[in-house]
C-alpha cells in the first residue's frame, strides 16, 4: 500500500500529534515523521514510542521534503507558527492544525498563506485528562469525531487527502463552518470546562469551612475535578480566541443558575422541580 | 451470631433503603425485615431482591415490634413521617434515618420525640445516576462514608448500635455536627448538583445554535449530564432544606466564575492561566 504521504512533519509532539502519528505510522499512511519540537525528552519518547522516526529542535530543518505539516501545538501559537514555517514548506506541502478553536486560526491562516501551499483547520474532539506524549496512544482518535473546517479558499483534494489521513486512524470526519464551529464547542466544551473551573476555584474558598472538607466529596464533585484539571495554558488560549462565544454561553449559564438560585432563595419547590426535570430529562434523551 | 436487630421497619424501600436491607439481610444483622412504602411494585422487587422478608402499605401495621425504624424517603418528609410513627412504634425502638440533609431533620425530630425512643440522624454518601429499588445493591456502601449526627440529647448506646449497623455494611462511620454537615455537603455536593443543573439547562437554551448540539459533546459534559440527571425530588428538599448553605456556597462560586470571566472579557491571560492552575493544583493534591 502506498503511504497517504511520504514526508511528514509534526510541531508538537504531545498527546494529539504524538497519538496522531502513532496511529498514522501504526496504518502505514505515513511513510517518514519528524517530530520537532523545543522538548528534546518528549522528541526522544515520540522515537520510544514509535510515533516518529526522527527528530529536530530546529523549526525549519525538519520542514525539507514535507508534504504534510501537521501543528499540534497550543492554539495560541499555531497562527504564528504557520506563518513562520509556510517560507520554508516545500511547494504543494498541505499545512494542518488540530487546535480547539478554529475561526481565529482559519481566518489568521488565510490572511498570509500563498496559493502553492494548502491548509486545512481541524479539531479532533479527542482528549483525556492526562497530557502529554506519555499519554498518547495509536486508539485515541477511534469513534471520536474529528471536525475539519473547510472555506471558499480551501482545496478540494488537500481536503480529501487530510479527511482520509483522519478516517483512516478511525475518526468520524465532519465539515462544518469555522464560525459554527466556535459557537458549538463554547456550548459543549468550554462552558462545562470554564464552570468545572469555577466551581473547583469556589471549594478552595470554602476550604476555611473544614480542612479536609475535600474528604467528603462523592461522586459529582470527583467528575468535575477530572475535567478542571485540563491544561491551562490549553484553556487560557480557548477563553482568548473564543471570547465572544464564551461569554455568550456564560451569560445563558447564569440565567439557568439565576433561575434556580431565585427558586431557593423564594422557597418555590414546583419550579426547583420543574429545573430539576429539565435537565434530567435531556440526560434520559441523550 | 446474634442478630443486631430483630425485627427491622424500613419505610421507602429505594436505592438506599433497598441496598441497606439487603446488605443487612446478607450479613445476618436483621432478623425480620418488613418495608413499608406506598408503591407496592417497589415492596414486590424488594421481597424479590431479598431485601424485605414481608410488607405492609399502612404505616403502622408494619411497625409493631420494631426495635429499628429507617426510614429511607425523600428527605423533605422525613420529620412528619417520624412524628407520624413515633406514637406506634414499641418502647426504646431506634428510629434512623439517611436524608442527605441534617440539621433540619434532626432538630425537628428533637423536637418533639419521647424520652422512651431513640433517634440518631444518619446521611450515607452513597448513591449513584440509577434510583429505585431496582438499582439497590447490597455492596453500595462499601468503602464510602456514612455520617451521623449525635447531639447533646443522642442515647449512646442506639448511637453505638446504628455506628455498628452502618460499619458491618461496609461504610467507614464519622460522627459529625449537624450543622456543620450541612455545611460541608452543600460546597462538596449540593453545589456541584445545583451548577450541574445549571449548566445542562444552559445548554438546553443553546440548542437553537444547532438542533443536534449535543452530538458534539465530548467528556466534559458527559460528567455534568450524569450528576444532572440526580433525582429532581430529592434535590428539590435538598435546595429548601439547607437553602441558606446553599446559597452561601451559590456566592462562592458566582464570585469564581467572576473572576474568570472578567480576566476573559479583559483578555488577561496570567490570570486566566493562575485560575485554571489552581483547580488543577487541586485535583493533584487529591
Amino acid at each position: 500500500m502506498t503511504p497517504l504521504f511520504n514526508k511528514v512533519a509534526i510541531i508538537g509532539v504531545g498527546l494529539i500529534g504524538g497519538s496522531l502519528a502513532k496511529a498514522a505510522k501504526r496504518k502505514n499512511l505515513f511513510k517518514d515523521v519528524v517530530g520537532i519540537a523545543r522538548n528534546e525528552r518528549n522528541l526522544k519518547k515520540g522515537i520510544e514510542l514509535g510515533a516518529i522516526d526522527s527528530y529536530t529542535t530546529h523549526l525549519t530543518e525538519g520542514l525539507i521534503d514535507a508534504e504534510l505539516v501537521i501543528v499540534a501545538t497550543p492554539s495560541g501559537v499555531i497562527v504564528d507558527l504557520i506563518r513562520k514555517i509556510v517560507p520554508h514548506v516545500p511547494n504543494g506541502c498541505i499545512i494542518t492544525d488540530v487546535g480547539s478553536i478554529k475561526r481565529d486560526i482559519v481566518k489568521g491562516v488565510e490572511g498570509f498563506i500563498p496559493d502553492n501551499v494548502f491548509f486545512i483547520g481541524g479539531h479532533p474532539i479527542a482528549g483525556k485528562e492526562d497530557s502529554g506524549i506519555d499519554a498518547a496512544c495509536s486508539s485515541l482518535f477511534v469513534g471520536h469525531k474529528c471536525i475539519l473546517t473547510p472555506t471558499s479558499k480551501t482545496d478540494p483534494n488537500a481536503l480529501q487527502r487530510i479527511k482520509t489521513m483522519w478516517e483512516k486512524v478511525g475518526s468520524i470526519v465532519m465539515l462544518m463552518d469555522m464560525a459554527e464551529h466556535d459557537e458549538i464547542f463554547a456550548a459543549v466544551s468550554h462552558l462545562p470546562h470554564i464552570v468545572a473551573f469555577s466551581l473547583i476555584n469556589a471549594i478552595i474558598r470554602m476550604e476555611d469551612i473544614r480542612e479536609d472538607i475535600l474528604n467528603y466529596s462523592a461522586g459529582g464533585l470527583k467528575d468535575f475535578t477530572r475535567v478542571a484539571a485540563s491544561d491551562p495554558v490549553m484553556w487560557r488560549d480557548i477563553s482568548m480566541m473564543n471570547k465572544d462565544n464564551i461569554l455568550n454561553s456564560i451569560s445563558h449559564f447564569l440565567s439557568s443558575l439565576e433561575d434556580i438560585k431565585r427558586a431557593i432563595v423564594q422557597g418555590d419547590s414546583e419550579k426547583l422541580v420543574f429545573e430539576f426535570e429539565k435537565s434530567k430529562a435531556l440526560r434520559i434523551s441523550l
